[in-house]
């Protein structure tokens, strides 16, 4: 029986959807007793080239065509950003449809409206293609590690500044030379606020932290730090201290209080975490049953992402064969709670200014003593122009010590600037 | 509604599951909106100690209390052999019960008989907890990665060769000594001829390969070495070559043509695989559209194991409240065939022994030369009594040259042992 399907968009990844499907077919088929098609595709100018080839007869400039034909069961969106996107696919649930989205933004910011609205209706709705591409993330933490209670998340989920971060580690190069260049070469958008400020990732851990911690997160709920303070200078220290600068997503539940940030952290190279580079992704879940796993693969790009869309349709097609739906339900725990300020202990990497003249490191270590933030190394650069650079390691300490220490810090003459602040992962403790 | 279960077994697996089942009662009568409840579990020894406790009733000897009891519509299985377990499974699967089974022997052995039977009766059989212990790997095969033509298979799949692996290249001590540690500790078996032998991985792989290749493939198809003749010398010479050994497991398909192998290994210190520890397992993933995936965790365990089992028993949970049941078919392609001794071409690592005298390496040369088989390293010792060792590493090369190569070498008078043969991966190429 054939099942019939419209296509919101037809960019990299609609392209990489059409295409993975007609390569497919067969297996489809067989796997599921139902074959696929993608009747409509909603496109804003159909005479633009496109590397896909269509029956002429499929392009669609109105979303109606497909929001309205009843004999449409699955609707894939794949357009992107808030709006349209929203309206349309709170119409096709609305209107009796299963949903497969890979829209980040709009399961972060609207992923309560939308899964209610399905449930509603009687549909489901998959977007396993939202967060970390390819890799198979959303389905495992929904379903094969339901028995546990999850503890830690922790991961790098976004690749545009991955991809940033590992060029300036490998070729010395400062922040805006490397967003040029990257976004030359598409690897960053024209506005890349959304990645170079961190709220990819932070959209991203607060779908996976909604599953993982059965809460409504928000990125509201996330602390994020960019990378855009992050320089060559930095690049070089983590060097000198044998680690790399990686932006790293972390989210922990203990006993029902949430901590979520995203941050530029120091990843000693030990530490799995230092060798994801580039476009690649991964993510460490801590369960209190399975214990630490780690999921790695490719966070974009046009098949990666279409694989977790056609294998969502898949998982929408046995649904329609078996006549079931909203099999798996997301859990919600009334009791769960977000703070703010009070991430894990951690050691911490602090870059600083300061006036070059005898006495101010005899006061920036009493004001660390003071905090009872005791420090593992030090490394102190003469600068120019009356300026020397201390970078300071701390020992392990809990956030909001090193929140005390900087404010007090900030309030020495002596004091330049504080440049950067971040955390360190890895390394022998 | 509660579900009544039996549980078949209560040693490190099943004591895990009860454990678990216990503690997360609210969570699963929330997630599927039934209550799970294990009303038997069949032991040995009633009488025997055990860190769970029961209702006195739970325990039976008697395997018919559950396999005989309409009310139980579910069967967890952690005896682990081939008999009595397998036919308790057939006899419950043609009671029209569910089956979840952490049984790698029996799944690989007696996969098919297995899955048709419950087709037949119309019942799922869950394993996930056969391979790579907590890591969901069973079903993100099964189902996530389904758009995917899977490639390439590449892991650590067996946690005590691992274990004493890791041990060898830590202490330099050799294999003899370091399982006798193993077993007094309990990581390896008083007979370990299954896990040294590589069987285990290789009856691992098989079901891996059943899945992602869509094929019927059992022990018998495997190509397997173990590591008992691994000894102290070859981990430091691995050490010297910057690697450790592991016992990888490989699967390829290369247009329906099947190589399955689990080989001692030399692993590149910066590959990934070389950084899985002890108890840890790791699987990479190659599909042509995902791209190359990981998935890392823990291989064994109490509750590692119990976490993927009751994570397949909220499934199981979930198909009785929607009242379905064959939602994921196996898929068999027939065009799949296994060929033996045509592995990927790989660097080969080689270890001899020959005579101590002049013109012996240029013998050993011209032979590689012969069989187009190029050196990349070659590490020659004088050792005792007119026995000189030779490594040698290969330029990349396939494997019926390396093994013809090894034939022309083994009927050189001046060559006396061949000790190991093993591929490299990882390194600068």
């Amino acid at each position: 029986m054939e099942v019939k399907i419209g296509l919101l968009g037809c960019g990299t990844v609609g392209s990489g959807v059409i295409e993975l499907v007609q390569k497919r077919q067969d297996m489809i088929s067989r796997l599921t007793g139902l074959q696929p098609k993608i009747t409509h595709v909603l496109v804003r100018d159909p005479q633009k080239p496109r590397q896909v080839s269509f029956i002429d007869e499929q392009l669609t400039t109105n979303a109606d065509d497909i929001l309205e034909d009843s004999e449409i069961r699955m609707v894939i969106e794949t357009i992107g950003g808030i709006e349209p996107a929203r309206s349309y696919i709170l119409r096709a649930l609305q209107a009796g449809k299963h949903v497969i989205t890979a829209n980040k933004d709009l399961i972060a910011e609207h992923g309560t409206e939308i899964l209610e609205t399905a449930e509603h209706a009687g549909v489901d709705v998959y977007y396993e293609a939202a967060v970390g591409g390819a890799i198979p993330l959303i389905r495992p933490l929904k379903e094969s590690l339901t028995a546990n209670e999850i503890t830690d998340l922790k991961g790098i989920i976004n690749g545009t500044t991955n991809y940033i971060l590992s060029k300036m580690t490998e070729t010395g190069a400062d922040f805006a030379d490397v967003l040029k260049e990257a976004q030359e070469l598409g690897y960053a958008e024209s506005n890349p606020a959304s990645d170079v400020d961190g709220l990819d990732a932070g959209r991203k851990l607060a779908i996976l932290a909604s599953i993982a911690f059965h809460a409504k997160v928000t990125l509201d709920d996330v602390e994020v730090t960019g990378i855009r303070t992050i320089t060559a200078a930095d690049v070089a220290y983590a060097h000198e201290l044998g680690a790399v600068i990686k932006l790293v997503a972390e989210g922990t539940d203990r006993d029902g209080n949430l901590t979520l940030q995203v941050r530029p952290t120091l990843v000693v190279k030990d530490h799995p975490l230092a060798h994801v580079s580039d476009a690649f992704n991964a993510l460490y879940v801590r369960g209190d049953a399975a214990g630490d796993l780690m999921f790695f693969g490719r966070g974009a790009g046009s098949l990666p992402t279409a694989s977790a869309i056609v294998g969502d349709m898949i998982e929408v097609l046995r649904n329609l064969r078996m006549d079931t739906a909203l099999r798996v339900r997301q859990l919600l725990l009334p009791h769960k709670r977000v703070r703010r300020g009070q991430g894990e202990p951690a050691r911490y990497y602090v870059r600083l200014a300061v006036n070059d003249q005898p006495g101010v490191f005899a006061q920036i270590a009493a004001i660390f003593g003071q905090a009872e933030v005791s420090m593992e190394t030090v490394l102190q650069k003469r600068s120019r122009q009356n300026s020397a650079e201390i970078v300071i390691v701390t020992h392990e300490v809990g956030q909001e010590q090193v929140t005390k220490a900087l404010n007090a810090l900030s309030a020495v003459n002596d004091v330049q600037t504080i440049h950067n602040v971040m955390p360190v992962i890895g390394g022998a403790q």
